[in-house]
């Protein structure tokens, strides 16, 4: 299968359809079926003692395989997350960005499974992962 | 069991722990193993749409579980999500809050596990489930 | 919503449609997107130290689902399961029936999503809670 | 970190801890927190239509998880699952033996954490995958 969205184009979309976000993802590399996304470690996503926050990384994976999707049907804006787990496996190292590989697993008329890991930047050893079903809107 | 925090003990600690996101947080009922947190609904929580963001619903059951366990064992601060799964069933209501209503499903000395649904405040099918489990630190 | 088929409807479907392991569950009882199902505990469903093995509570959350569903759209043999997420969170007690308490939180046109509680029977704490989702083929 | 069990020692740690599942895995290969397992495919498995149960699959997974955490630590036969997450993708190919790719993501003191890709054997996209949750006994 072919990517229909470069890295530049998904940014570009991110920028248009979700613009108070934008500024905390850079789509890093495009490929078929994966993407890697960086998050540039802000101080709004931080908890108490420096750690980045759950919610913070949930928003990482969403968008990893919301682009993932994106990158392989084009500029439907519409595909939802319906259900995901995640499993968070140490702490980010403070003052190091995140980054999410994601791999798509399936990508169906009705549904799309992606996978994700999160890395601190440059550390080999997993923080998170997680598993995103989309659903894929008819028509 | 006893509850050891009522709902103006939980919400002091949320203030003084977590104070960037105390706001976002209103700790509407405790009962043993059980509590009901809102979450009024402004502007930052939303998408393109008006509709509720992911990681805000996250972000609303992640907090209703932690706030389970500390209202059963007292305010250590320490306790950190280590799995969890949702399912995104609805729409949120545009213009209600949304209600998580979260039980802890085990109290261990080493794991909790608690479930949550989040409605739009008086809507009766809920939006979202949730299910957390929590590692206890030891000593 | 009203039932489309009740537990006689339900057993008798088992029976017809998965007969090699009808005879693992018995349908107790079914409501509007609700249904409860006992697994009579026997040898094959044991590991060592005489606890119900972890794919035996699978099935029996699986099945429970799979009738909630069906009790509510009749007789339709396809839906199938597309994701899960479970948690075991004590051991079954010996010499005693598994039963799980199924809620349909969602039953839409595509997907539907189910809750199960699993108890020994007779016993109030549960020992595994599961959510499933299956995917309901169109027409 | 090194390996203390390799695919023969897993095998016969089967065999003597749970002989009555045994015949049903076969370890092919064993790597530092990874592990192949192969679940011949027999009537027993399989559902009407000649596709291979949830049960069954969830069953692999689990072994999976289990010999690879084992082949690690050595043989303790009391770790248990705490949670679980799968995604089921495709139908498995009639008449081609299950492949479970595990790694391990995380292997801690009290808890381990590994995924598992499911194969319809010589297929490339994948059945199922899944996320275990594993407790580690203290002492």
């Amino acid at each position: 299968m072919e990517v229909k969205m470069d890295a530049a184009a998904l940014s570009a979309f991110l920028d248009d359809a979700f613009g108070q976000v934008a500024a905390d993802f850079v789509v890093d590399h495009v490929a078929p079926m994966a993407v890697r996304v960086r998050m540039p470690v802000a101080e709004r996503h931080l908890r108490p003692g420096g750690t980045v926050s759950g919610p913070s990384m949930f928003a990482l994976a969403d968008v990893a395989v919301y682009l993932a999707v994106l990158a392989m049907v084009g500029p439907k804006a519409l595909a939802v997350t319906t259900s995901l787990s995640m499993d968070f496996m140490r702490k980010p190292e403070a003052g190091r960005d995140l980054i999410a590989e994601c791999k798509l697993l399936k990508l169906g008329k009705v549904l799309a499974v992606g996978d994700v890991l999160i890395f601190s930047d440059g550390v080999e050893a997993p923080v998170a992962r997680a598993s995103m079903t989309y659903s894929i809107p008819r028509g």
